[in-house]
């Protein structure tokens, strides 16, 4: 039976995540590909340090350059992230006509152009399903199973930490701060977990999403970004009562007027099936004008989870090499001459559903002053609700749920909100989804 | 550009649907293609019949044996349904080389194997991405977005007209008769709606899904069906009120002692995701080792949801003809030859949890009869719940829930159940499901 050699570069959780499984179901892949993925060779930093993965049948090297030149590696797994060496060295393999399979969605949004111009003039395919949700395959679905379909819409839960910490803020009533003191223990967030909680490694995953569900450029600059930092406990709660629940989304939807690009905090509806998905699991929603609303949910990180996406590619691979056609589906999901830039629209163009809360002195009038800033904007209200003040205290909660608007008119409005004689403070300012 | 050239098989629902998306994405499909598909020609039983697609474009023959020897036809669409003429034809195509699509879950079913195999001497393929779950592409799912993993599990509410009916059932309060009958007025169901109900339309798609899953053969004989006819308000009712929801799951579970196939009704715990999906929407949970539990959610039906899956597989097709690689996946996933036969597990042998409810005169001592049955055969229980009679009334329910057990078991305790002389009529039984 033929084999099929991988270099892997990195053993770390995703790198001996993959190893292990393609060395535990190595049959039932064959009996699926019709030839063996052999792990060859895999490069580290620290050969003696321990491994997650049974490193015996194949050689271990300290020096990723010996992988990307290997002349018998067919192809290379790149899981060592990080945007510098890991270009470095995939460009290298691409020259030395190696196909790639990573996991590096950093790398992929910020130069996944150039890197698949490489590819394309080389010969070789790059595939990159581990990039985005983990286990699911969304990447496929978007560039295969979809592909009948003009895409208008696609909005997830594509950070397993931040998803993690909303569900924990919700379900137990814990603060933000103390939730990620949890997550950092238990290794979901990082030292630094910036690139999570603020919303970056979202908006890497969504500008891959969107260019593959639109067809256009990879845009890491032109996503608009919120963290989940400031999230208050009082706001999940109230989002509760109302029959909402808060999640981080990544959202892309285009219309005749441009594409929106945005990951922030968003109420939805706690009956629908994204409301649901809690703790560290991921969940896509696509929206296709023939197939309507779909939904893809799965583990959003992990070893075995992101290694099975890296295996799934490395068949896709594997039967491309085979049938020697690397160039069967096209890096981006479009033909590459194909790729059209579109408008992007600004954060004030964005449409959505707010959720507002404003808090006023107990006074008469200050509920008729505020319908009238909405009003005079056209700005419809869903609901509107008062809580009643703490004992002792002098101001109230008013919450309003609006409709459907365009985001600088509620900016117009906050702005005239705040600088009322008896609103205290800043309006608190949530977006609100549907997703129908 | 080049143009790959389609015929259409029947220009029903499927039919018409998949035709309007070539139309309507027609530059869409090229902009991922990179060549056109076309529709050349398409069969009617009659010409002069209203349509639901725009056929000023292509040729309309009443003689279906025309669009499949039609020498310009590069992939014939067989949307006519049926077993047949449809497979007279399909084996037609395929002898005059070509590629076919099609979503005919009852085909390929019970004749994949035959149909199969001509294409594979025939060096075309055979792809049916919309026989199973409509618009969801778990067939690629199944054969390669998860082709690292070992797959466990694979359990789905596969029948739309059924979910609609159990949604309906729940939601409203409405017994299964009267929601039938308006399913059948919305054209959700058949004037014969047997394979619906029955289970055997669930029991089709769910031998496909469980030959890709396992690599085992088509199996529609060893599916063990029940239908959702008999299902009462009552226990929707009572399922409800103990934190779960009855749906219609078809499910294939493997372990080292065999395969379970089966097609019932089932509770669910109201908390899991699958639980939540209501109205004609599909949705299939998969466990693989590696990626863990994905689901897959979708609609399960309707003219242009299955023509998306259609023109995705039009999609592939062309990519293989482009590439000159038809058998680039093989069509049950894995290799012809490593197709295995498993141990069938018959129905004794399945492991459920179980809702069992008994109808019993109210008199002391029968709770403790009713137990000493169970504990007899090492079956514990989750819970008992004992109702109050209706006013006037001398009869309780009192409703057990099982831990998982074996069926024979279960059928055991019934027998002596049924036989104790304050046990008035049947023991209730419906399969519990935890999914995890």
């Amino acid at each position: 039976m033929q084999a099929i050699n991988i270099g892997i570069l990195g053993l770390g959780t995703v790198g001996a995540g993959t190893a292990t499984i393609l060395q535990r179901n190595a049959d039932e892949i064959s009996r699926r590909l019709g030839c063996r993925l052999v792990v060859k060779v895999a490069s580290v930093q620290d050969r003696n340090k321990a491994r997650d993965c049974d490193c015996s049948g194949f050689e271990i090297t300290e020096n990723p350059h010996q992988v990307v030149s290997d002349p018998d590696v067919d192809i290379v797994v790149e899981t060592i992230g990080g945007e510098t060496l890991a270009k470095q060295l995939m460009l290298e393999a691409i020259a030395n006509g190696k196909h790639i399979a990573t996991a590096n969605k950093a790398l992929i949004a910020l130069h996944g152009e150039e890197i698949f111009a490489a590819a394309r003039d080389a010969g070789v395919a790059v595939y990159y399903e581990a990039a985005v949700a983990g286990g699911i395959s969304i990447i496929k679905s978007l560039r295969e199973g979809l592909a009948g379909n003009r895409v208008s819409l696609v909005a997830g839960i594509i950070n397993g930490t931040g998803n993690f910490i909303l569900s924990e803020m919700r379900d137990k009533g814990r603060t933000f701060a103390d939730v990620l003191s949890e997550a950092q223990q238990l290794g979901y967030a990082e030292a630094d977990p910036t690139f999570d909680v603020e919303g970056i490694d979202a908006a890497h995953k969504l500008t891959i999403l969107a260019s593959i569900a639109f067809g256009i450029p990879l845009q890491f600059d032109n996503v608009y970004t919120e963290g989940i930092g400031a999230l208050s406990l009082t706001d999940v709660g109230y989002a509760e009562e109302l029959g909402y629940r808060i999640k981080h989304l990544g959202i892309a939807r285009v219309d005749e007027r441009g594409v929106e690009l945005r990951v922030h905090p968003t109420l939805i509806p706690q009956r629908r099936l994204i409301a649901n998905v809690d703790g560290v699991m991921n969940a896509v929603l696509v929206k296709g004008d023939a197939v309507g609303n779909t939904l893809h949910y799965g583990a959003g990180a992990g070893a075995e989870p992101t290694g099975s996406a890296v295996v799934a590619d490395l068949v896709d691979i594997a039967r491309n090499i085979v049938a020697n056609d690397a160039a069967r589906i096209p890096a981006i999901a479009f033909q590459a001459d194909q790729v059209k830039q579109l408008e992007i629209k600004p954060r004030g163009q964005f449409e959505c559903a707010y959720y507002l809360r404003v808090e006023v002195n107990d006074v008469a009038g200050v509920m008729s002053q505020l319908s009238k800033v909405f009003a005079e904007r056209e700005i419809s209200l869903e609901a509107i609700t008062q809580k009643e003040p703490a004992p002792g205290a002098t101001a109230v909660s008013v919450i309003f749920i609006t409709q459907r608007t365009q985001e600088e008119k509620i900016d117009s409005a906050i702005g005239d909100v705040e600088t009322m004689s008896d609103v205290r403070g800043k309006v608190t300012r949530i977006r609100v989804e549907h997703l129908n």
